[in-house]
């Protein structure tokens, strides 16, 4: 039986790399972090739509506030209002977490390899979002030696592999892999700002709103909530 | 000014590492992880130590009882009772618990990235327990590439280094290097069954025990405790 785990924060990204785990893979285990940040409302929508499913939501708890350093952890940095998605400045920006995809990813081995699981599935893709180190392929290649250097799999155990199928994609395309995987979008998050109804205002709902345009359909998040529509 | 993060339970090993880091840094943060072992007393004689030291202790919660799969996180798994050093089976014991240094790194990792340290100093050693993956020197390699690629070093900040300088050592050469340092080994537990005088029977115990059988020294831990004295 062929299993893995999904990190599923419950956004685009990673409903749609559920959806595409679902597609492939006899058991799926969906892992939702909850890491204190700013957006909790993501853990109760995520382990709502991997309900919905039919899936058993896996929560973890790590306090990522002790760590600091982002606006996502830390309510003392705010949260960036950026005019426009061409304004954004180059580095990683202030709602980079420190390292945080190396930890849910560590977290994540860890938990599959206690429950006799090899496979790990993310969401991360860099075209839309360039500025986050954590999401790019050169890191996911890197943790997965690392995983597998420091795990079961050093000693013969079986190899751990971190899927990220998406990594190369825009997020319209995302989208459109996920709409033709029946993927439900009206319970998906992505706003920064902490409601489940999108701010239209942060960096990661301008984001969103710019993929839907580019599909040419319009996000059921905002016709389910009636809100967050960006100029 | 030179500053680093070092790993700190509050073991042989790492109480080593602090003294090394000491006589090296002019500003060391000791970092100690309350994962939810079954030692637990390790965190709170660690802080002590830390504090006799002249540090601030940073203790990190990070319960990994929800990763489970390990008698040091899981009393439903036996701690076991080696009947000596020799007969310690091949594969990874039951005291590992998986990736658990690969998480610890990358939560350090972070930490030390939000507060613009760019080493960690660790107290790994293989030598003596060949059966921790995530103590080996191939692990320890992967996993600093893995956090300079996904860390703000990828776009051009300080390139992070994980430092072990004990790696290659004896348990005994490691105390040795650390009474040189004027390491004070009273106040360090190694135990797992989770008290803090040596319960004598568990693998910790054995190896802390010939570690000082191989010095020639009394275990001060011992002299102190008045206990844990193995055959």
């Amino acid at each position: 039986m062929k299993s893995c785990v999904v990190l599923f924060s419950g956004g685009i990204d990673s409903t749609t790399a559920l959806c595409w785990a679902l597609d492939r893979y006899d058991k799926v285990f969906p892992l939702t972090f909850d890491y204190g940040q700013r957006h909790r409302v993501e853990v109760r929508v995520a382990t709502k739509a991997a309900r919905k499913l039919g899936l058993k939501p896996v929560v973890i708890k790590l306090d990522l506030r002790q760590v600091g350093g982002s606006a996502l952890t830390d309510p003392g940095i705010d949260l960036p209002k950026p005019k426009g998605l061409a304004r954004l400045k180059a580095g990683t920006p202030p709602t980079y977490v420190p390292f945080r995809n190396g930890i849910l990813l560590a977290v994540a081995a860890a938990w599959a390899e206690a429950h006799g699981v090899a496979d790990l599935v993310v969401g991360f893709n860099i075209v839309d979002s360039p500025n986050y180190p954590d999401t790019r392929r050169e890191f996911i290649r890197a943790m997965e030696k690392a995983v597998n250097a420091g795990t079961g799999a050093a000693f013969g155990g079986p190899q751990m592999r971190i899927l990220a199928p998406f990594v190369g994609l825009r997020k319209s395309e995302i989208i459109r892999r996920g709409l033709a995987l029946g993927a439900d979008y009206s319970f998906s998050v992505s706003c920064y700002a902490g409601g489940e109804k999108p701010c239209g205002v942060c960096s990661s709902c301008l984001l969103r709103a710019r993929a839907w345009k580019e599909t040419g359909r319009k996000d059921p998040l905002i016709t389910r909530t009636g809100k967050g529509e960006t100029k």
